[in-house]
């Protein structure tokens, strides 16, 4: 790899994370401290705007974990460093990941302070990792929530992905592409992410197609010869006189005219449409379909559904390819557990809940109606969420990800969610969170331990 | 590269984009459009939150026009698209971009309108660039845009990047550290980033680190012993007893002892700092600086600094790393001339300014005190803006960038805008914008043509 490389391949993805991590590895080793960690992942609290988070990205941890190797160009960078030492980069060229991953799989409802997954290794190898951990599962969450909230409102018409083009560079143009697919997300316009995650693609034309033509006719009919079931973007210079053109080119093509769609980019969309749509009907073009962009997100997306405009698509970019409205949420990556003892901090707001931990969601006809944050080893009433997906290393079969499977999980399990905390205002009362007795007992015990710390 | 690769490489850049960029580029290919096209790339309008934009993300673009191929694995998964001939995926195999490229130097104050960067090629080729460019360009821009207001608000003190774990994957960690550097912020805990870019990387402790020692204060000591420098974290328990554990230390520890700093990061910072200072003082550690971090952002930063809290340094994580005010603004890409015409679109709130463009920045007594948007070829009072970057596919030595030059214009140009500008504040009155004489004019005899469209 070039010094001008920017890309992040297996094999420097080890460097991908924050210095002291690295620093604190060569401490943790110099001082034999390599009994077990636990690390739990979680959001301390969910945006105002979310009633839940759909869990995504654990899939990108476990390649993460199962490729961590330090090559040669990396031990040679940290070598420049004065902090470390030659005895250290030696033991650093052997370093593997032999932890244990617990998670909830993909495409699952969680909630503040539940574990999105738990990383039990020893400790130097369960701190090195938390960086590339957080990151993947804080972006491919954010975006997932975020997604999720637009397909509730489209009520069943299809979403498209078209945000690649102002998403945070090139690794979330292609997580998102995956997060929206578990969310619901019917296509994407991003073709790498086609290949790469096996996604549908689709696409329309854009306006300077249309204004590269001396005529907006002329673009109209050389993309419906190409593509007979195309889509044409009406809303470059005037969009009802545009869907005129669209029937005379339908008149002139005759059977050939086999358009799909219009697209409406611009102007009050559900008043286009419904003059979009008497239009093309009035020709006996029924079976032209309207699809909309431009600027949308959840709450343009109802307001538009909520006309009963005939549109039957929306292609949403910016908001949901950004989550423009909480575009992070708190995620934590904290110790629970070292040498067999509980282990929490006491800094004012940021509790941590000790321990490995197990969430019972309760479920009554079908309808989750509450949470139980436990300790691992309780057996409560209630759905398990967390289970083992790497041991030793290795994933195990429920660690490999099917991404159809997760999209269908997550379809199934936000069905199961209560109205209120599907709908896109704040659900009043919230979603029901409660920590179990011996969860409760426990973290008074270990508190009782660290305010030993305090004077 | 398997199905499951994550990473995105020079050899699968041509795929990351948007599906229609493919078809239309097989449209202008079959109608044998490829005169030359002018697209500009633009901000449409600032973010509430933002006097001005800090231009960056031009040498990604760059890169990317020098490097863009089809390879094997791409064509052969175009041509799993029913819309693709197979005489087109020839041509395809050898396609290369072969254009101009006028741009703004990394590190410019840019405002609405204005061109960042002009691509001028031949029609195929300049569309076909439109969503990585705009993806890099505008990445890089928001992240610089966010962290110069960061810097302006430390007065002089250092900001460091501890965003990695919660920015939008992994890329965006890679270009954040690299804008982060041209706005002007000191260093970054980023590892990866370091080694790519030539940056200062740096870091401190966690809180496990802390929890996981039985004492806080063995903690301490084992960092301190190991990394004599360091900074040590305080506020895992009780932050000032914690400082009083390090002035034991540094009786403890009598010449050894040269920690450099510790690091506040929860509770109220200004006053913990206050009282960690009276502390140091008291015995003797005036060289023990304070550091600080925990949810900040440039308001943030500016409320502490404003009470002359004795801190020499920020840690800025999450907040400047999604830049959470503003995580996206209203970014195009937009032809503005074909086969010698200039071309706009009248789609309402989306105006165009046509033809290939220049900008002035009239300064007095050393002030910028406003620009002037012109046509390419006019050559009014003040500083033209725009330079040729790369041509006929070939970077010139202006398309070289060097971050540390970039990161020395930026401060210069930055020092150059009005007070008002820079502060954090909404600009009252904004910075001033005109179109030239000749730019309005031609602008309305273009919207003339245009309207030509309508009925």
């Amino acid at each position: 790899m070039s010094a001008a490389e920017p890309w992040v391949q297996d094999g420097n993805a080890a460097l991908l994370t924050d210095f002291y991590q690295l620093t604190m590895l060569q401490a943790y080793w110099r001082e034999r401290m390599e009994e077990e960690a636990v690390f739990s992942l979680f959001a301390r609290r969910l945006p105002a705007t979310r009633n839940y988070l759909l869990a995504c990205g654990l899939e990108d941890v476990l390649r993460y974990l199962e490729a961590l190797r330090f090559d040669d160009e990396a031990l040679e960078y940290l070598s420049t460093f004065e902090q470390f030492s030659a005895d250290f980069l030696a033991w650093l060229a052997a370093f593997r990941f032999t932890g244990h991953v617990h998670a909830v799989p993909e495409g699952t409802p969680v909630f503040a302070n539940e574990p999105i997954l738990e990383v039990m290794a020893p400790i130097p190898q369960a701190q090195l990792v938390e960086t590339f951990v957080m990151n993947q599962v804080h972006l491919q969450t954010v975006l997932a929530s975020k997604a999720t909230r637009v397909v509730e409102a489209a009520r069943g018409r299809a979403v498209v992905d078209f945000g690649l083009r102002r998403m945070h560079g090139t690794d979330a143009g292609m997580k998102a592409a995956r997060a929206f697919h578990v969310a619901g997300v019917a296509a994407t316009s991003n073709v790498l992410a086609g290949r790469v995650y096996g996604l549908h693609v689709t696409g329309t034309m854009a306006h300077s197609y249309v204004q590269a033509h001396d005529e907006e006719m002329d673009a109209f009919r050389a993309f419906a010869r190409l593509y007979p079931d195309t889509t044409l973007l009406v809303d470059t210079y005037d969009t009802l006189e545009a869907v005129r053109k669209i029937v005379r080119l339908a008149l002139e093509m005759g059977d050939a005219f086999r358009v799909r769609a219009i697209r409406l980019d611009s102007g009050d969309l559900a008043e286009l449409a419904f003059g979009a749509r008497r239009i093309l009907d009035g020709a006996g073009l029924q079976g032209v379909e309207i699809f909309a962009s431009g600027g949308l997100d959840e709450h343009a997306v109802d307001r538009v559904v909520r006309t009963g405009a005939p549109i039957t698509g929306f292609g949403v970019g910016t908001g949901m390819g950004v989550s423009a409205d909480a575009p992070s949420f708190d995620v934590a990556y904290k110790l629970t557990s070292y040498a067999g003892r509980g282990r929490l901090k006491l800094s004012p707001g940021k509790p941590i809940l000790p321990g490995r931990k197990q969430v019972f969601r309760m479920e009554e006809n079908g309808q989750a109606v509450g949470d139980v944050i436990a300790r691992a080893e309780e057996d409560l009433p209630g759905r398990p969420l967390l289970a083992p997906v790497m041991m030793s290393g290795e994933r195990l079969p429920a660690g490999r990800a099917d991404l159809d499977q997760a999209r269908a999980r997550a379809r199934e399990e936000i069905e199961r969610l209560p109205a209120r905390v599907r709908a896109l205002e704040p659900a009043d009362p919230p979603y029901p969170i409660e920590l179990s007795a011996a969860l409760e007992s426990y973290t008074r015990e270990m508190t009782d331990v660290a305010m030993k710390e305090t004077p």
